[in-house]
């Protein structure tokens, strides 16, 4: 099994990054601006990039301190199995949000352009808190020419 | 054993990107300002970020097509016994660089770290060539407040 690790350290309170991480108008402002769902554990959130995209279950909900989605659906396949999470440690003046994307069948080079588009969207979250405006999907940073 | 992995496309042809991984000049363009030793195989080169930071052993080189590192020294501990490959390969009309550092012994939250730095490099290395202007290290674009 492969996975993907990031982490961010954003200056703001973990309860500020927990809303952006578990609302749809939160995770609109970070990752793609069509999503709806998202809500308690069981929820399905669906988030759409031009019409199309992955589903994820909310599998486990800790307030301002833990994240945590299951791959729902069928789309893009090499993400089926595969889990989310998102860990909150306040430190000092920030809060470091640890990402992993994980159960990945093998490191393909999809999995790896996944890794390299998941900092730019880590970044977009911390971006968004910071400065009020994140580069959520139509507006992200493109990191190939496909 | 735990790795890093990422992946861009960039408008350029591969023998552009190959001298920005095999030069100290090149290296200077999206890295650190501060490199010394690039060379052929064999050569140790010496990345700095203010007095300190990695050295890594030029372990392969296939002109235009795969660079190949092995870390070298004791700083950062973590990375001791780790590897670094940069594989180009041409698609239409760009050049994709597929990154991996290998052979970390734990998927840790410095590993997350990195994984996330190495995102910023690879997209300043990308800028570099596209625009003229990369962004290495003092410029590097901050994924914390440390």
């Amino acid at each position: 099994m492969a996975e993907i690790n990031h982490q961010v350290g954003i200056k703001t309170s973990p309860e500020k990054i927990y809303a952006l991480l578990t609302t749809d108008s939160g995770l609109a402002q970070w990752w793609t601006n069509d999503i709806s769902g998202a809500g308690d554990v069981g929820s399905i959130i669906e988030f759409r990039f031009n019409g199309g995209g992955p589903d994820f279950l909310v599998t486990k909900l800790m307030p301002n301190k833990r994240v945590e989605w299951q791959h729902s659906g069928v789309m893009p396949e090499a993400w089926i199995g595969t889990e989310i999470k998102f860990e909150l440690t306040v430190q000092d003046q920030q809060t470091f949000v640890r990402f992993t994307h994980t159960n990945w069948k093998e490191p393909s080079d999809f999995m790896a352009h996944c890794s390299t588009k998941w900092a730019v969207f880590l970044l977009s979250l911390k971006e968004a808190l910071e400065t009020g405006t994140g580069k959520p999907f139509p507006n992200d940073i493109h990191i190939d020419h496909s």
